[in-house]
This record gives structure tokens, sequence and C-alpha cells, in this order.
């Protein structure tokens, strides 16, 4: 057979990070792009531009009417692709990785909160609120009631990074995204506001003919919604609680029938604390550490494509999320996903106060030579995701301080000259 | 400042190797490639079309007449590039890394040896042959008289991968290329053939500021004199010998003012047994190991780009010579180069039975998980560089036998059933 095409909706960090796995594989990547030079365009040389939701283009990307190679399988940077489409593209014999079944779980939180509890999977106790505004008052403020204090209101779909998710004390405080959701808006639930200890990720792999890989379970550290640091592996927690996390994310990817990388980010909770009733394993209890409280976790959001929580594998694990994913849609045998170094620490660049990243290279590689710098070729915004940097080690302080400080050097900011002191150890 | 461009004449696998990193990093690269879809141009999105001795096309690529920004910087996957452009080039403003000054002593065998043998740098014994036949027939004759027994006879200019390399043993061997030197061909050199214990190469980087790094020494075994294998460090070496190895290539970096990656191909041989009188340290002799004789390294080839003998550190250092090659052209500071794993085995894919390397995948794949592999995306020719394989781990024989072991598949053979034991260990 000639090299394999696998054509990919979105043209951002995501896609383009896919590209360098592509290559290793000798796999063709063909990249629907939302406009000439973003992200993933820069580095990918077969990037027609089109937007996700024109059916014509998503077909030319399939089958291109130029008789470039057609694609061997759709897989997805990002969930929000007409799931119409992508059944009729199957009933027509394009594979599509992962398939509308399971995309849905990860395009309508409802739909995910509805399944997962299907399955036993801990979650956060939620309800979806009512569409009728007064019926959806009346729901929210009787959940408040029931939880006590605070919940978070969600939009069910188009949220991310802290987007369409709200947290309220009272009904009244949602009473604009409540009339939105009856003027024909995204429909709302509500969860309870959990009081976990940290955010922890498992990032599974999976391929049509069933073989599952996991990564080590990390901590996921996020900054105004948005992740900003991931520690791999997630420091102090004991086995069993890794591999009933790890186990919970299995299920995840089993039970909803995931192709491809799932990532499934999760609440770690004192034990009994709250949750629903879902359990995995005996009571959904996940272990018990010397001298602290017992942990467990429940389930906060799924994404079912290459995540901001496993970009530390390119860089501390034998096999990246990227060339996994694109192993998975073509159902190929999975890579090994051990890490490489004791510890590996992701930080985040998240806006810049200068007019271009690569302005600080010469600071940034003279101050940490170790430091994986990885810059995703975007024009500076406020906030906006810009680069990672991974730096691996033995010592967890000292991978932290390094990968948190070439970040801030690309943030434009100045390391202060005791910063290469201790002081800002883990 | 927007995105530095680098400028990189050749589309070949060297060239497709520097895109990854390229991305990372957030620079342009400008690839000039010998035709559409070479392995570079699969990959690199910015890949005009052009020849390596044509003017226009070197210019071009430098600053384009269609207004795509100009290149900060000109280097190279190969040395074949005519060295009165290049300073001309850099009479008129553009950085040539390496300069044609440099570049002059891996296009030139004899205008090396003469240059190493100024700075002491061990080498064989050489001699260059007069261009008339006559003389350079009595020259290699009493050459030959000399060392005793066989020497090597090679082109000074266009060799590489064994090509342009004779072992003979009278000088009537050499009589056709002794009549093509004189009517014009490239002139003749002789090397003593020595009598070493094996191959050993080390990979230097240096910036234009002046800035120097190495990685590990390696063992690099060729077959039919392309190299088949590396073994990553180089195992049974002092640690005396290793320094003494890692100081000539520095030296060698610097005493021709390398800018980039300079691959350092050694033969290493017993201390005392033979060679010129150049020396390193005292007298060449490079340590002492306990229970066997001191060994001692003798110069043979220099490659002043990215070398197949630093394969390994795509996925065996913290930063790959491909990284570390873009680094330093562009005069950034260069990265750490830590071996990531105690070894990496590199093993080359030359020629396969498959109709395309993608064949084989789902059985290489599945066989080693932890197998890195990388594809050239060049069609299938007999003995041609088509891929190779990187194994990192703990245990040398089982990384080399994995290694081998995925490389062989990639080729089409098949593994014996017994394979998976032991019997193959290094």
């Amino acid at each position: 057979m000639s090299a394999p095409v696998i054509a990919v909706v979105g043209g951002g960090q995501l896609a383009r990070m896919m590209a360098p796995a592509a290559g290793e594989l000798g796999v063709h990547l063909r990249v629907l792009v939302e406009a000439p030079g973003t992200s993933a365009a820069q580095v990918v040389t077969d990037a027609p531009v089109g937007a996700a939701s024109d059916e014509t283009a998503i077909r030319d990307l399939i089958a291109p009417a130029d008789g470039r190679a057609p694609a061997d399988v759709l897989t997805f940077e990002h969930e929000h692709v007409p799931n119409d489409l992508l059944t009729d593209l199957i009933e027509h014999g394009t594979p599509v990785r992962p398939a509308p079944h399971a995309l849905v779980q990860a395009q309508d939180k409802i739909v995910m909160r509805r399944r997962l509890t299907e399955l036993g999977v801990p979650c956060p106790r939620w309800v979806p609120l009512p569409v009728d505004p007064e019926q959806g008052y009346a729901t929210l403020a009787g959940f408040l009631a029931e939880v006590g204090g605070q919940a978070v209101v969600k939009t069910s779909r188009g949220g991310y990074d802290g987007k369409g998710v709200r947290v309220v004390s009272s009904a009244d405080e949602a009473a604009d995204w409540l009339a939105a959701a009856a003027a024909g808006g995204p429909q709302l639930l509500v969860e309870e506001k959990v009081p976990f200890t940290r955010e922890l990720a498992v990032l599974v792999a999976r391929r049509p003919s069933g073989e599952v890989r996991t990564w080590p379970v990390v901590e996921s550290i996020q900054r105004d919604g948005v992740c900003s640091e991931v520690i791999a592996p997630a420091p102090d927690l004991t086995a069993d609680e890794a591999e009933e996390a790890r186990q919970v994310a299995v299920a995840i990817a089993e039970g909803l029938d995931v192709t491809g990388v799932l990532a499934v980010e999760m609440f770690e909770v004192i034990s009994g604390a709250v949750g629903a009733d879902g359990a995995v394993g005996a009571d959904g209890t996940v272990g018990s550490a010397d001298g602290r409280p017992a942990r467990r976790v429940l389930v906060n959001e799924l994404a079912m494509r290459p995540h901001n929580s496993g970009h530390w594998t390119i860089d501390g694990s034998v096999t990246s999320q990227f060339e996994q994913h694109l192993r998975a849609v073509l159902d190929l045998p999975l890579g090994d996903t051990a890490p490489t170094a004791p510890w590996t620490v992701m930080a985040n660049v998240l806006g810049s106060s200068l007019p271009a990243l690569t302005d600080a290279l010469p600071d940034v590689l003279g101050a940490f030579p170790d430091a994986r710098v990885n810059l995703y070729g975007k024009d500076v915004r406020p906030g906006r995701k810009l680069a990672h940097v991974n730096v691996s080690g033995q010592d967890l302080g000292e991978v932290r301080r390094r990968a948190l400080g070439a970040a801030a050097l690309l943030r434009g900011e100045t390391l202060p000259e005791n910063r290469t002191t201790d002081e800002t150890k883990a």
C-alpha cells in the first residue's frame, strides 16, 4: 500500500503537533485549517482552508477533487464537527475516529453525564436544567438548596478552557443563561461545586481492535479555568489510587467506544466527601495513603483528542500522545507509554508581553538548556495558548522551577536574580 | 522580530528531520529540494525546487522574488554547494553556516587532511597523489611499500557512504582512478589502511559566538561502507578515552571554525600501532583501560551537518542534533546533550523487500512497542537509506536486539520465532 493518509479537522496547535509524529511514521497528514497560515498550516504541506462546519470542505478533505489520495481515516483536533455529516461519511465507507456516537459525549455535557452515570463512573452530583426558564430556575434553585452553597452551571455544548462555565450561589445569577437557553442557546446543566484537593488527568488511547494504553496519572494545575501546568506523574498518589484513576479512564474509553486519544479530567476529593453513587471498584474509593485520608476521583470533563494535559508526553514519554493518536486512528499497534524520566513538568505560555515569542529564544534557551520549548507559531494575544515548555529530571522542585521559569521568560517576564535559588520549588 | 527563517540546501532525510525541530522552535524552514515530493518536501511547506549548483535557485532561496521573508541564515544538509557563490553571499550580508572556509574541509579530503595535520589532530598516515599519472603511480607505489600491504585510495571530492573509496594492494589497482584524475576528475589521496578495533564518532555543535557542546562518544558499525548501526554511548570506553575523543572533535570544530553540527568519524586503534605524529594530549594516546591495551583515535572523515551517527539523539538525548544544528546556525544558545537513557541503539534500514515501508508498520509497531520508527518517505531502492529505528533502555543486549529486529522487519525480513530469546544479543 502507499502511505496512509489521515485527514484532520482543525488547524491549531494540536494538529500542528501531530505533524512530527506523522512524518516519523511515514503517514501523510491532510489538515483542514481555518485560514492560511494557522498554527498547523505552517508545518503541514497539505492544508486546505475551510470551516469544520462546511460539508463540502470536509468531503473534499477526505476525497479531494484534484486527485490527491483519499484519506484512510478522518479525525479531529476539536469536537465541533456536525455529527450528521460524520455519520453519513461512515455509511459511505470512511472511518471516522472517534466515531460520532463516541464524540457526542465530548460535545454535549448532558449526554456525557447521563452516559457516565449509566456506566457507574463516579461523577459530581448533577442535573440537567429544563429549557423552560421557569422550570430551569426552579430546578437550579432546588439543586442549590440540596447541595448547600455554590454550584456550577455549564452550557451543555460549546464550552472549553473555562468558557461556558459559571459558579453561582443563587438561581438569579444564572438568569441570563437560562433566558439564552430558552431562546435556543445550548441547554444547561448544573453540577455540585466539588471541594477537590486538586485536579488529575488520565490520558488513554484506544484503537478500534480494542488495544488500550494509558499514560501515568498527572496533576493538572489550572489558572482561570485554563490548564497552566501539568506534573507527570501526579505526586503523592498511592499506587492503588493511581490504578483506580486509570481504571476509571479505561472504563470510559471502553464504555463510550472511544478510538484515538481520550483525556479524562478528574477532581481528586477526600473519599466520602461528595459525589454521586456511581462507583468503580467497591464504593468509588480509590485507595488510601499512610497518614492522610483516602482519596477518590470524580470525572470532570472529557476530550476525545490529544489534550493539553498530555503535552508532557512529547518529551517525557516513549510515545507521545500525538503519535499515539495517529497510531490509534489508523488501528496500528499502540506505543509504549512509559515515562522517560522520573518527573516531567509541562508549563503553558498563556499570552505574552513580547511582540513574538521567538524574541525570547536567546534568553530562554540560554537560561534553561534542558528546556524543551514548543512554540505554536501564533500571533500574541492576551491569555492565548502560545507555547508550552517541558522539563524532565530527577528532582521535582528543580524541574518545576525550570519549566515555570522558561515559560515566564516566554511570557516576557524577567526572572528575579534569586530565582535560581530554591524559593520557587514545589 | 518575526520568526527566524533558515534556508537549507538539500531535500533529503536530513532536511526532513530538521522540520520537527524548526516547528518546535517556531522557526521557518525553507528547503531547496531536488524535485517535488522528496523526503523533505513532504513535510516542509516552503520547499522550492532547484539544484544545489544553481546560483539563481540559491539566491531565490535566500531572498525570494515573490516577497516571502528573506532567510536569516543559509545552511546545508550536504556539502555539495559551490563555494564561490557562498563567499559572495556572505560578502553581501547573508550568514552562511558552516562558512565556506570551514565547509571546504568537508568537501575536499586533501584540504581536510592537510589542515588536520597542521592542527596536530591524530590522522592515518596519508599523502596526496600528484595529478600527473606517472608521478601519481610512483607516489602510490612508494606509499604502499612504506606502509606494507594495503592502502586506501580516495577521491578528494564527491565521495560519501563508501563511494570514492578503494582499498588497493598495488598501484596498478588504482590505474583507472589515476587516469580519471589526470583527465580532470577529482584529485586522489592515499591513506594507510588502519587496523582499527572499531569505529567511533563524536558529534559536536558550535555556534558563531563560540559555545561548543558534544554528545557522548558513540560506536558506529558500518556495512559495505555505510553506517548500519550506532550504539550510544560507545561501550567499553574509559572516561579518559572518551574525553580524549571528545577533545579531538572540539579541537577540529574550533580549529576549522565550524558552525552548526560537525560529525567526526574516528578509527579506534591500539595505542602506538599506527598513525601520524599529530597528537592531542601528550602523544595522542587516549587513556588506558584495566586489562586491555590503551586505545587511541585517528580521525577518518568529517561531515559538517547532522549525520547518520547522530540520529540516535532524536530519541536518546535531551536535544537532538537537528534542533542543535538549527540553534547553532541561528547563533542561539545550545541545548543540553545529556542522554535520556543508559543506552540508545540506532539501526538503519538500507533497502527493503517491501513495496513500501509503511506496509511493515503493523508488524514492527506490534512487535516492538518501544521502537522509535522514523521513515523517510522515500521510494524503496536496493541499499537506499529508507528509515532508522531508535530503541533506548537499560540493557544493551536487549536494546540492540530490539532495534535490529525492528529494522529487519522494515527491510521485509521475518523474525525467527526464537529471535525473542537472547541469541542475538550483543
